[in-house]
Parts: structure tokens; sequence; C-alpha cells
């Protein structure tokens, strides 16, 4: 391994100290000449544009970066050290247009298009959950992927506000219409919360996708159905996408939309553990919102996941 | 059901415009021509002069007010959907006057005497929980109730401070004395912390009222403790009176005497969900106190479980 | 003056209790039937699609409304007793679209072309500063206005992004290409901090804007600026636009994009009061960003800023 | 002076170090044999029981304690070294019953009266702004004072909520009534924010208390306010009350009834040392309420305000 | 028991009252003729000069001692009533040198032989976890000590920024080197997070030191993990060091190298409860960082968990 | 000039995106080839082991690098653009020993010393005050400078706790005894606050420092004052040193020492407007904590603060 794709030591430069990238990697843009090298790639995706209640995701990528220098070398649970498997790198952010949904939906894409074309695995920073569309609309261009699902919502509504197509609570029904995602490869874990009606369960009925309430996941316990979901992504290639409001609102305050009654913290990495094995082309990790968390600690919870996220990849088949 | 007692959607207005309501649902004063209509009514109780230790539940009304518009129309976990089932309104907030004890209580049995001859059931979010002494001298003026109480304390002591009898740690005591509870139909859960003495506790062992300190609602779990609840209340009329501080306090930080190695925010909801049969006359969600958690994390989930009430009472027998 | 338009008092119902409306107002609705004896309207602009840099104002009003039941009758200052003069009301709040961008600006003039209609001046509380743009197209329909401006920025961009027209940084270059302001009688006040470029002042200074930089007001003092404000406003109709960020972070903390070195707090009201006489057709406080600042206090000083716009629309020939 | 009552220096035990007793100083309590030597006693009034708005200064005794640890030997301004002066200690907290307004009003009297009794002035922190009601009851028994007062109320009220006498907007026209005060003889300072109705300041003109609002200090600057202010106190007998919020509230957030366009922490000190050369009985410093500023900022303005009322009480004649 | 040693209750002065000490005991100097009556001495260190990352435990005693104020009597789950079983008191602060390292243990060590010498049993309250190193120097001067140690971290490194020896990191390193512990009963529990390598778990298998991760706890449970602890220590002479990161940051953030997924409060609790028995000779609770977590809800967890430990302590054989 | 050394704009990518370099200027460390071309250096001091209270400013470069993405190109006022007149680059952060103070000055004077090497004018952000003797050593090392100091304390005392010589509070005894400075061309300004005594005063006087107090700053106005300053500081090599709490804790809350009655926001940038034509070959600013301000307030008016010296460090003789 490179001893430029290593990251930074606490042990030489204290953790506090220094130019803020993911994880201390090294900062490789997309017109680096050493873009080539890279395997995976942090990506941050300042955007809350379809954001339709409380904002404030556009700031995730910089506080997750910021309390990612707390993150070290090697998995304590699992013992991977995935900066040795993998060149890992920070691609910077995607350039969003704050006032234009559509036009920064098109920026996005356009960005991980040339990511999956230099081959690089993208490990994404949020931004609100619409990101996750023009992601697959990139990675997913070509065939259907499957894809697993944390979150205490389906985002798999039809519309809002009479009509509004894009927000961060319909990404997965455009994709669906998209034919970005396989429903039979589709598993959506911990959805919760008060709902105005069951337009989007009904939908996920009829097409196929799992749905597994927290209910069942505080019944069943974690080991039990992540192997259900593994079960459902198969050997095929496969997208991760974790919306940081999964998790209890005790744990991870600093989101928008938030839920009571989810799983607490150790249980949020063990469902990334539980990926052990899957396919996987692509994750992300969104809806932080630094606003409502100034302490970070919900930026920290989300990076742990990160580093989950990476060390299932680095060592995915 | 009359839309005029249908909560305004979200997908109509955004959750955080408007002049927030609790739930979104009508404001219908004492005076209201409508009140007639009203069959669950919400009310505030904005007051907190029994609190012995750090004051604040006087702004409880108000942010649950602000959090409760995150609330939607159906129960996620249940499928309750209580604003079709009962017509429900914002009754406002009991007038309290902040500087005097007496007479706020008395001007809090008043307001509840009005909402009972109305025919209401009230759903009251506090406010101490010496508020809940007057709305049971109003609600069972005339023939004991039972209670199923969740809380950190059991608020039976005698009087504090060298005989000041009227205090948030009193009211079941008082209650007790003029005869407004059935002890053999009384269960407290939760119970825990320090003490200074067992002065509450003999007094709940020799009238009969059941207390479940946390211990053993950890050892047995929400379900088998509800059983119980659930058998103690029997089918009698029952009141349910839940103190946040039940719940730990880094789910609910805001209130004013936390006691560590509480429930989670997921058995604070299945705690609720348990009640489901009981005959509920009337429910309160006491002690919360914004200044220690401006966040507003604990009044959402104070609210998260007021829906929760709401849904229990609403298709209560 | 009716009953139905005086405030609550605090000494009846004290002012943390209560569902919050504008300044304890009554809130009547476009489609009340008072609506017509309402003179001055309260409306809420929950809205910041326009904002390019820290999100937030969309939950300005719901934190303006709870601080603003501080408000009390009568002007500390100047005597006046705003609610005995003219017939003041909450008209609630705007529906915004999170997700998009046109449909709020449509939105927008459509209310406040209702607005108009029923011959209220209109007192708005933000909402980013683009929503100061549909509030002219319906109050300067007819004819040019007038504007004094409050502000750190000069809101007179071209565009952002490469070509975004419409942002919290444009809507006074937009308003003026409508021909809704008459640049003559446009003073802007207290612009400061760091710049890309001087296209704006460039624009300002080409059309005959007049702008009074932070570094002039704290020279010449807030009574001799706004001696001149008034000359350049003269006896026509007049808006008034006041961006919070006119008054310095330490005093006003939250708001999206603060720029040191500001006006204090007594001075924010001063230049207010150094309205009086000017012929004032509508007014907005604008650019609260309650995520900023959870503790209140930015949103009191707002609310007192409106306050004083109150006073000096009631007494306005 | 004896060692026993040098505070302990910063260069000793750092400042963060150490129980906190005010400003270093020995804990004497009134049992205790050395009370008889001591000459100025610090006292903390912990109670807020006249409350009518926002609570919490219940705590503030605790956070000043706390944040006084930060305070030094010597004025940086005037070079007065105050602990070499007089003896000085801590005599701990009034015990009071937050349950019951009246017996605390008596159980404040009866300290006061021994502490009275046994020669020495106090510098009191409070506590709400009632607290200042029993320190007079017991300095003034006898013949009434003299009083200074900075605060953005008179607190001159007549009674609330229907008849309620004795809140924090009542002690001095209790005071009044019960001759306690010389009203030739008292000005009060800082005046200013929305009122109900005149009703207070038509009582202070009835009687002759001057009333300088904060208009008029803005205009004529701390030093001419103060020479007025010292010349209506004369060189009687006179009681110093600093209510916090005199204070912007920028610079003083953590009070429960904060008023805008106050003066600045500069102002705050320099009114203090423009009272040099008054009889200072007894003095307070009223209305921090922590729990609406956790940073400590409040109550470091706060002790910096009693060092320097120490200071002038150390040098009065 | 003596009275003097009795805690002032809340009953008769509120809990918010008062100069703060350790659970409201006595204040006792090193040189208080009353020292040789206590038995158990309540000690701040507020220390951080070991602190490799975020800073601020040396503000943790103050906070402590604030929060403890809030600790009662009896122990609501074991019934245990410490203080009427031995004298206990506040001993104060350790003075530190903030700016020096050495020269701070040396201050550490030479306290600690004064309390040992007078047959005092040490609670400490830190402090970074460097300061665990001083005090064993003093306690296991003449012989080495088994030690329960709860922490995310083992704290077993060997140095940091090539070759600092004496850092939060590294105490236990330290203590094995010079003979203050037996390996053969040091038990670590809670062990997670990411790492740099595995130099510390290599050395602790080593020597044999007996190191439980976190995912073991949480497979296992406290209980069982509890038995095994005791077993470990056998009946030798034991110090117990709690790391307030043993704990998931969820529940205590107020520490500045967190790691989540970790045990719950009521846990945290328990597995001190599974102490019963162990002869312990000192104990510890340490890292409570008060700026990361100024609401003071770690530190009211930290006391909660002092007071557990207060209680193994004064039963223990 | 080079597009290399020119700041991303604000207008290609929003100011919350993007890797957080100071001014979103090219990250240029000491090993790249780049640096020859650099003249003035942004440069982090993540180290505050000189901290004798409350700690945290090793945290300032993060925040500062974060909130300095809010800096545009061009100086409201002055209308300098500083990065048009000289390559500006972020060289990265001094790497410190955070648990050794001698290694850490040791460290810092090699980075400067490479520094002073390249040509390059440093502009650093603290870190604590400590900081800046090393920077000295390296800047200063064949000649005294003068010096322009901000700050509420001198730092001039020769040493703590019986003989510490190297904290925050001694780096001007220690450079002058080192003759890194020349007394008749150092001024101090704005010093403030109580004291132990007046030994640092004392030695200002002995040696010929002049130190303007606070008082006389505000009695004499930033002009007048700075006009003083730079007749001190003459045509020679002089340093400018601002530490943070020389603005008032209002304005400035994020650091370890504050003193009320400090300048407000405009003075501060006043003051360094009026360092227009002294020869400034490097300066700082320090103490930003923020630990004691999550909020970035005080970050961003640090932030501002740089801004204001880079323009007058680019337009310096």
């Amino acid at each position: 391994m490179s001893d430029f794709f290593t990251p930074v030591s606490g042990f030489d430069l204290p953790r506090f100290a220094g130019v803020p990238t993911f994880m201390r990697l090294p900062h490789v843009t997309l017109d680096d000449p050493r873009l080539a090298e890279v395997q995976i790639g942090l990506i941050g995706a300042p955007w809350d544009g379809g954001t339709t209640n409380r904002p404030g995701p556009r700031h995730g990528p910089r506080q997750l970066r910021d309390l990612s220098t707390m993150i070290r070398a090697q998995n304590g649970a699992t013992g991977v050290r995935p900066f040795e498997r993998v060149n890992c790198a920070d691609l910077g952010d995607v350039p969003p247009n704050p006032a234009d949904v559509m036009d920064s939906l098109q920026r996005m894409t356009t960005f991980y298009n040339r990511v999956r074309a230099a081959g690089i695995r993208p490990l994404t920073a949020g931004g609100d959950h619409l990101c996750t569309l023009p992601i697959l609309r990139a990675l997913a261009a070509d065939r259907p992927l499957g894809m697993i699902h944390f979150d205490s919502h389906t985002d798999l509504f039809h519309s809002y506000f009479g009509g509004t197509m894009y927000t961060h609570g319909t990404p997965f029904r455009r994709a669906m219409e998209e034919g970005l995602l396989d429903p039979a490869r589709v598993c959506m874990i911990g959805i919760r919360g008060t709902t105005y009606d069951t337009e989007d369960r009904d939908f996920a009925d009829a097409v196929g996708i799992r749905v597994i309430p927290v209910e069942e996941f505080h019944a069943r316990g974690p080991e039990d159905v992540m192997a259900e979901a593994r079960s459902i992504a198969g050997d095929g290639e496969t997208y991760v996408s974790y919306d940081i409001d999964f998790i209890d609102p005790a744990f991870a305050p600093g989101t928008g939309t938030p839920e009571v009654g989810g799983p607490n913290s150790y249980q949020a990495l063990q469902v990334v553990r539980g990926l052990d094995g899957v396919r996987i082309v692509g994750a992300d990790l969104v809806e932080v919102s630094p606003p409502f968390d100034p302490s970070g600690g919900t930026a920290f919870l989300g990076v742990s996941v990160m580093f989950e996220l990476l060390c299932v990849m680095a060592t995915s088949p």
C-alpha cells in the first residue's frame, strides 16, 4: 500500500490538527492524475434542496469531515484495516446549486458519472436523501441495482405539495420509475413513525420491495434481520443507503425528520457489519444536519457508520 | 369525520409553517360554540408552581405545541388514525397564576370542571406533576379513579420543607387523602433513583398501591409489566399520568428531576401501546422543561408519547 | 377599539401561556369574515428557498411568534399604543413549497394580492430576503415604490452559480428590472462585509440607489442617517425591508450570512423610530434563522424591531 | 489583613479548582464564631418564587459562585483591593421554600436580620427581584433608605393576575408602602421596553422617584447620569439594587425578562464605579437565570458587576 | 453516625442552594482536625495535562460537585445508605499545575500519600485518566493492586508523538512497569472503537490482563461479565477505575475521546452494583469534560456512578 | 495573479462546500514545490499547552478554517483585494505535542524557521498565546522586532504556580528576556480586568513598554489610539499579535480568559485598519477556544480580524 493513500496518524499529528479531509485521507480531485489509483472515493454531497421539513444537511459533509479525523486505521470489532486493502481518497464535494433543484440533480449525476468512469466505488456523505437519486442515475445507468436501505422512512412517496416530484421523500419512487432499482432485491429496514397514509407502503407491497418496520427489527434483533437482508440482496450488485434518522434521535439528534423509538448506536454499527459479503457498488450516509446538533455527536456517529461501510466495501466480493 | 376537526397535512402546508396548535388541530376555546362537538381535548397546563428543584415546565405546552406539528395522521405501529375516530381539538391553555400556588390549583380545577361538564376527555400537556391534582379533582369528583402512572418518582410524599403540602412530589398523596384514587387500581411504573427515605414507598405499601421499580421493569420487559398494569386497572375508569422523567435522560434531558437508568424511547412508546383496552378517562404528559432542552428533542419525544396516548384514548372502550 | 383586536395581556394570561400568535393578536385567516376590519396584517413567510448559504429562515415565523408573546401594548420610548390606533391581526402564514422556488414565488404573490385587495398593509416576518420580491410584486403592481432597506448586503446581485436568477442575493435587482422600485427613492443602510466584486454597488450607482455603508453609519450616527433616509423616501409610498443581519451578530447571531461590525440593538431600534412620518405601505423583517440561535435572543430582537415597525406604520401618514 | 479572609490566588490553585465560594472567600456560616469579624458578607438568595415570566434565578447563586472564581484581587480600573480593606466572607445561601412565597419572604427577612445584627453589610446574589423586599425589610426596619436601582423595569407595579401582591414586578411598590424607601432619595436607571400601561411610572412621578429611561441614559452618557444619581442619594444610607436585565441581552442573555436596547458591558461597570462616595449599606445583583445562559457569560458579567459593587462598598464612607 | 458527616437534605435546603461540595458532604481539608474521622474521602483531581485529544476534564470536579447536589441518601436499587455506614467527606481538590505534567504528577502523589496515611480510602473525580497513575503510586506503593477498569480504551499504550511517556493513553502501561498492578488481577471492560494498531492489546495478552471488548459485553450481558470480573479481582485489594467514556456517548457526551456503541446508563450502574463484595481500596470516575456537555447530563450520570461506587465501597469487605 | 493562488468563489462553489482551507486558499505544505511562490502563509497552531485556565484553543485552527470559508475576495471598507496583491496559501498546521510543552515550543520554532527561510510572512491562527513565543524566536532570531499587541492581558508575567516559566501569561516576558522585542517599539492595547497584582505592569513601565488600558481606549477612541500605536511602531519591522479576548466577550465568548468591558466588533476591525502603513513581518490571532462557542460566532469574528490583518499585510510597506 502506497504511503500516499495512508491516513495521517493521530500519533504523528493530533487528531484536532490539520486540514480536515475524510478520515485524514489525501484529497484527490477529479482532475488529479492520481485519480486513476483510487479504488474507493469518499465524496461530500453538500446539498439539501429536496428537504421539505427542517433543512441543514448541506452542512453535513463539512462536519462529517471534521469529526472523521477521530477515526483510526483498524476496525475494533472486525479487525479490518480498510486503508491497507484498497486505495481510498477524499474526492472533495459535488458542487451543488442551492437555489435550483433540477440543476443540482444534473450536476451530481455528471460528477458521479466521472467517478464511475474512473472505476471508483463512491462512499458519499450527504446531503439530504434526494442526493441518492442522481448517484443511482450514474451507478445504475445500465442495469438495476439491489439496495439495502436503513431509514425510518421509505422515501417512496409519489409527490408533495400538489405535484412536486423531487424531494427527499421521493428518491426511491423516482428510482423505481427510472428502472434504477430491482425491487426484488431491495430491503428497507427500520421504518417507523407517524404517517399521513400508506401510499408508500402500498407501493412497496405492489412492486415487491421488502419493508421491515422497526417493531419487527426490535423483536427479531439485528442479526436475524441482516441475514434476511443479505438474502434479499443476494450476490448481485447492491447499493447501500443509510439515512442517519434510522438511528434513534437520542443518539443522532442532528437530523431534520427524526422519529423516536429507533435502534441504538451499537445496533447502528451491527447492521453494517451484517453487510459482510454483500457485493457493494456504492454507499451513502445521508441527512446529517449539523444545525440541529452543533456538538458533533451525530456526525461522529455518522462517520463511525461510514467507517463500518468502508470496511464492508473494502472486503466486499 | 368533519373537515373542521382534521389536522392540517404537511403535504398541504409544511410542518414548520402555521400557528402551532397541538397536532395542528383546530383551536376551540371553552367559549367556542363548537366545543360541544369535541370528544378529546388537548390542553396545556403551563404551570410549575409545585416544582421544588429545577423549574421550567411552565414552558412545556408552548414547546410541545411547536414540536407536535411534526405529528402526522396515523400511528405507524398500530395503524390507528385517531383523528378519524374521535373529534379532537386544542382547547388552549389553563390560565395559571405563576406566583400563587393555591390560586393556580383552583383555576385549574375550575377549567377542568368545565371540560368534564362538556363531556370531553382531557389529554393534558404539563406543567409540573402537581398539575395532575386539580385535574383529578375535576375528573374524580364523584368517585375514585384507577391510575396508571409512569414516572421515576412516586410523587407520594407527605410534605416538603417542614410542612409544605402542595409540591410536585406530593400530588398523589393529596389525591389519596381526598379520595380521588382507588389504591387497589393504581400502578406506578419505572420508579428509581436515590431517595432520602422510604416514606413514600411505605405509604404505597400500606394503602396497596403497586409500585414497579425500574429494576423490575428492565428484568421483566415492557410487555409483561403492562399486562400486570392492565390487570390492576381492570375495566374501571382509569387516569393515565406520564411523567417524562420516566424515560432515561439521554432520551429526555429536558426535565427538572432526571434519574439515570430509565427506559429508552422505544420502551417509552411500548408501554403506552400496552394500555390498549384500558378505559381511559383522561391522561397527561408532564414535566417537560424546555429550558433544559432547547433543542426540542425532549418535547418531540413528549408529543410522540402524547400521540400514542391519544391513540389508546381514541380506541378506549 | 374593539376588544377583538386587543392582544391578550400578560397580566391576565402569563406570556408563556396560550397558542402563540404574533403579539398575541387574534388569528384572522384570509377567509375569515373579520378580515375586512383588519388594517395591518402580521404575516409569516416561512420560506428560505432563495438561500445560498446557511438555511433556516423557514423556521423564522414560528420562533418570532413564540417570542412575540413577550411584547406588550405600548412603546416605551415613543409612547405609541399601536393596537389602539389600528386594527391588527395575525393573518397566518403564506403556504410555501419548500422544494420549488418558482412555485413558492407565485404562491406568495397570490397571497399578498389578496391582502392588498383587502386593503390591509402587511408586516411580514420572513423567511429569507427573496420573500420580499413576491411581496413587492403585489404591493407595487401598479406603480413603483420607494424603499428604505436595512441590511449588511445590497441584495442587488445579478445572478449566482452561473445564471440562477432568484436567490436571496438578487431580489432588488429583479425588483428594479420589473419596475417595482423607484431607484431615486431607495436607500440602503448598513452595507458591509467582504465582497467578491462591486457589481452590485456599480449597479446601485448606475441607477441612482443611495447606499450608506456601515462605516458612514457609524461615523454619522443613526439620527443623521435617518434624516437623509426620510428625505430620500419623501412623501411617496414606501416599503421598509429590514434584514436582521443589519444588526451586529453579537446581538443577532441567528441568521445565515452574518457580517461583523454592525449596529447594536439600541441603534437597531433607533433607525426604525427614525422612520416616523414616512408613508409606509408595508414592511418586513427577514432572515431570522432559528437553527443558528435556539436561545431565541435573535427572534426577540426581531420582534422588538417588528413592534417598532408596527408603531411607525400605525402612525404613518 | 488576616490570611483567613484572603481569597485563594489562581497562581496557587488554578481558578477552575476547589470548592467554589464567592470570589474564593472563606465560607463563614451564620453560626460560625468568626462571623463577628466579617464586615461585608456575600450571600446567595436562590429563590425565584416571584417570577411571573421565565423562571431560573433560583440557580443564580450556584453559577455566580462558579464564575466568581475568575475574579482576582484588584480592580483593574480603579486600583482598589477590596479584600485588603475589609473582611469579606461567603455567608452561604438563604434557605428558601420554593413552593411557598410568603414562607420564603419570612425566611429571608429572618436571615438578613441576623446579618444586620452582626454588623455585616450584605452583598447579595439573587434570585429574582422580589428577594430585595425581605432584604430591605431587615436593613430598613428602623428608617427608610435611599436606593439606586439599575434595571430595565421599575418593579413598581401594584399587583398581577388580579391581585397577586408579591411578584418580582412589585417589590418596590411594597417597599414604598412599608416605608422602607425614601422616594426623594430613589433613582431608577435604564428603564425601557414595551409596557402595558404607565401605572408604575405614574406612581413614581406621584411619589417623587426619579426614573431615567434608557433613551436618556444613552443621550447623556453614564458619567452624567451617575453624577445625578449620586446627588439624589446624597450622603444618606443607600441601598444599591442591580438587575442584570439593566444590561443589553446580547451581553447578559441569561435572564427572564430581557429588554433590548440596553447598556453594554463597559457601561455596566462604569455605572457602578460612578457610585464612588455613596454611603452603601447593602447591595444586590439579581435576576441571573442560568437556564437561559448555560455558557456562564451572563454570570461572569454578573460577578464582574458584583466585584465592582464590592469595591465601592469597601471604600464607601 | 455523627451529624457532622450527614449530607444536607433537599427537604431542608433545596438542592440548587448552598455551596456545592460532593454530595453535600462537609468540606474537610487535609489540614482539618476532623480528617482523622474520615473513612472515605471524595477528592477532585482537576487536571487534564495528559490529554492528547479534546481537553476539558480539568473542569470535571467543579461540574460533578454541582450535579452531585442532586444525589440523596439512599440507593434506590440496593437500599444501601452509605453515609450512615462510613464517615464520608469532601477533601477538596488536588492542586495541579496546568502547564507542567511532571510537577502535577508529583503534586498528586504527594496529596494521595497524605490521604492514605490518614487511613482514608479515596473516591476521586477526575481529571483525565493520567490522574489514576499518581493515585496508584500512593495507594500501591508497597504492593501491587488488582484493578477493575471500565473504559472504551485500554490506556495501555507505550508512548505518543514519538516518545511522550505520560499521557491519558498510557497510565496503566506505566503502572505495570512500576509494579503498581498485578496483571493477573486486572480486568478491562467495554473496550471498543477504531484503533491504530494492536500494540496495547498485544501487551495485555502478553502480561495476562483480561480485556473484555464491548462486543463480548453486549453478547454476555452485565451480570455475567461482572461475575467474571469479581472472580479476577478475587479477595485481594482492588482499585476501580471508571472512565466515563465506557458509557455510550448518547448518555455521556461530555468526554474527550468518545466511542459509539457503548453500554447504556442502566448498564453503567449495573456494572458497579456488580462490584458488590470486591475489596475496594480506592476508586475514580474520570474524563468528564464539561465543555463538551454544558447541560450537565454527563456529570449527573457521572455522580450517579460515583454514588454507586461509594455504596460498594461503603459495604466493601 | 496566478489562478492557483485565487480562492474558490462562493458563486462557483457554495461557501459551505469543499474541504475547508483558510479562506479557501490552496493548501501548500512546507514540502510542496510551489512553496517558493508563496508570499503570505496562513498557518494553524493547534496548541494550548500554555493555558492555565480554561483550555480549548488547540481546536481554534479547525473552526477558524471552517468559518473562513465565509470570507470573500475584497475588503468592504478599504477596497483592498489581498489575494490579487500577494500570493497567499494555507501552509497547514504546525504539529504540536499536546502533552509536552517544551517539545511543542521547539516544534513550532522549527516550523517557523522554515517559513521564514522560504521568505514567507506568516499569519497564524492559534492556539493559545504562548504560541507567539516560538514564532518570535523564528522571526526575531537576528534582531528585535516592534510589536502591536491587542489583548485584555499584558501576558508579561514572570511565572505561575511557583516557578512555571512557560504559560500563556508569560510569552512576552520571555520574549523580552530573549531580546526578541524592542520595548520602545511595543504597544499593548485594551488591557483590563481584575488582577492579582501589578507585577506585569511594573515590568512594562520599567522597560518602557506602552500599555493602553481599555478605559483609555474607550475615552480616546480607536483612531486616536491607533495613531499613537503607529507612531510607536515607527517604520521598523513589527509583529502584530491579536488575542481574541481583546474584544468584549459578548462578541467573542469563545475564549478561555474573557474580561468584560471590551471593544465591540466594529472597533475590533477598526484597530486593524489602523495598522495601515506599519511594516508587518508577521501576525497572529490567538486564543479562540471553540468549546466555549460551538456556534462559531467567535471564530467568524476571528477570521474577519484575520482578513483585516491580511489586508494590511498585503499592502504593508
